[in-house]
């Protein structure tokens, strides 16, 4: 069995990180790559598509609302049409970077307030679907379960692969409980270790109440911009091994 | 005969205009459309993309270095490698955008200080070059005969259109007259259009001392941004039609 | 009699004009320049400052939010704290700037969605005013009459000056309707003057129902930012010279 | 006997950190604050001022020139003009915050090129003392002893406060070895102790060449931006305390 690990990379801007990208890229099997508006600039793109790609990791665009001053993490008023282009222009500058290196960009995953943006609304995540099918239709948008942004990937034709998050809480309904919240956070190792080898070997995680509930997901998403971030990702990554199962790239793992 | 006029457009941003970009693209065949560094958005390259494309324009990339402040007209110090990514990453994100409007990226045109810069350095014109064939081998690099980045584009299999500029004086040598030097600017009437006249029937410019000089070009660039580059545009056009040559994208141009 | 005639000025950036500045200082008595947020940069701000103290024009900071794309038009989410330090930042660097070219400023006029903000929210307009007195207690605050802004000078001792839209229909309540509205802009020269005559001599307004409303204002705001702003400002002041009012800063018409 | 510790700080941007400005305000007496340049922001400007304020550091500013992407480490093409106004417009927005906490800013210091340009031309260097001298008379510059910008505020009647750099090898005409040159750099705790203890109790350095050298500095300068950087800069304050002499802010140390 395989899945996939993935993981928001080159999140930094000019002399800035956000985190030891380059040690990461050990342990991911998908690198979501920001792309110069919310983090990231040419060079910084460039140095994730080398390290990916001399590590067999699967290269993925990580768009985001143009604004480096709040890391993308606030909602702006922006037209249908113009989340649309910015996500386009995005995407195409990521896809140029990995030609020139001789690779290919395998998948997509919106940042912050723009996926938040675009998953609360059909129309618009129709429409961004649209755009993205026709610059590659073979691009996989990766998102959580049971969302807009998954339903309207596959009505455009495009293939999605869902995340489970080993180190959120989630409710009964199946959704994050938000970071505000005590315990919204899972820290422990053994805790995390637990819900890797839950999710994996009965496909249920344990909601915050104490429910049972099964988990549709065929990547673990782990965070990046945390301390402990990297320890986290190790453990992940090493419990996912023990459990015997493999971690691999997202296009890897959709086709076994 | 087809001859080529082509102009820089969409070099906008946000609310501020630098020409009427509209009224520019019913009179030129070729469109230079900032990328988002020196100037330019997603939502103006768009909005070009979609002009262009409705009245049969060429479509081309006019990337510039990452200065909004100084327009990309100041020379920075970049290494080889980020010039390259930098342009790649311009270059990809408006073919992305063409080809979410259902077009093409038909050509390459660097603007100010990044052209110079390029132009410059033989071995970083050859790296760019390389770098613009793996993503597209048939883009068309817009040049100054007889240049670094003419001879680089060819060195790496990538077809040139050659530029003749109807406004601005040649000395002996071919090279255009500084900007501040007095007389440098050809603005009255018939000047220009006897000069577009003469290149046109002649295949010559006379120079700032009087000499006949051969001119190598295949395209006549107007410019935006200076006050009546409207006027004088039309003027251009006008003179070629009638010459009783045509006016025609560089695709076309090339192809005759 | 006296009255002020303002408006919004330097709202360039880099090689971008959003209006003839120089031939507007000709015609305003105050000048709210912008602060290198929305709009302006340390290049422009010296060269406003620089013309009004020539034209004995009074100097006003202009703070917005930083979003240069948008123009400072869309409302952001920030901290009261956060909205505070970008008002003091940016009034601070014009401070300076009017200090080494041997002049002051007088006066504070918000942009757009910064004063949208800040006029909805009287804990955040009181926390501006308290932190605007530290800085100088005597900066004449411009405003709508009757608004939070207005009540927050007041209540943290600052002096304010309140201004008419003679361009501009108002409803019955007194506020300005909206301009997506059909009659929301007065455009004809007659209408127009006819306004700024009925203010200056009856000190009131006809509103868009016909209904006569006083109107409690010592200055007119004249709009750069449109197509004819230079023609419609010409005008205002030409009808308030031909009422036999004189044309003066904030500071003369307060202290009158 | 009183010394000066300083340190750039400050230079992160939104969610950006480059050292624990936090834990670094504990050691030094005054912080050079980044003006939102090429590095802070009104946020971060106003966390640093309120730091500084409650552990009684002297408040400086940092002015850059204006390139976030490049932290203000290129030489940018500017005139005299323009450089003076980027000096002015930073100096006022952090005096601005420090007024509306209840402080001042005491010294300035420049940041990287902006410093290199200013340092190599004696008409920038007075035009720019000048301007700073306009708006606060007694604003104590920091600078290398023997300098352009030490004789052009001298020259202008500004105080200056000269530095010393204990983990830098200097050459026998007293200027600092290169970066990239072995050597260059000193870490070994035993030897930064060693020059802290020489340039205190003799007023000398040992060159890279073994020579003894007079140093005439007030103030240690400690890096802020390299790993290790905090440890340095801890033992470089309790070698100063274990010499007997007292770490304080710029003026105290010039009135003592």
């Amino acid at each position: 069995m395989k899945i996939d690990v993935n993981s928001d990379m080159g999140e930094g801007f000019g002399v800035y990180q956000l985190c030891d990208d380059s040690a990461l890229m050990n342990i991911v099997s998908s690198a979501n790559i920001a792309c110069g508006f919310h983090a990231g600039d040419p060079a910084i793109m460039t140095r994730m598509v080398r390290l990916a790609q001399a590590r067999g990791v699967g290269i993925g665009a990580h768009p985001g609302l143009p604004d480096r001053q709040g890391f993308g993490r606030k909602e702006m008023s922006f037209s249908a049409d113009e989340i649309c282009q910015q996500v386009v222009y995005q995407l195409g500058a990521l896809s140029a970077i990995a030609r020139a290196e001789g690779t290919r960009v395998a998948h997509l995953s919106f940042h912050a307030a723009m996926g938040n943006m675009i998953n609360r609304d059909d129309a618009l995540a129709l429409r961004v679907m649209q755009a993205v099918s026709r610059i590659d239709s073979q691009l996989i948008i990766f998102c959580q379960p049971d969302t807009t942004i998954e339903r309207a990937a596959q009505a455009r034709g495009l293939p999605t692969l869902t995340l489970f998050l080993a180190d959120r809480a989630y409710d009964d309904r199946g959704q994050l409980v938000p970071r505000g919240i005590a315990g919204s956070l899972i820290k422990e190792e053994t805790a995390v270790r637990a819900r890797v080898r839950q999710f994996l070997q009965q496909g249920t995680v344990t909601t915050f109440s104490g429910n049972t509930l099964p988990v549709r997901a065929r990547s673990i998403l782990v965070h990046s911009d945390t301390p402990g971030s990297l320890t986290l990702a190790t453990l992940v990554r090493s419990e996912i091994e023990s459990c015997g199962a493999m971690v691999a790239p997202a296009a890897e793992v959709l086709a076994q």
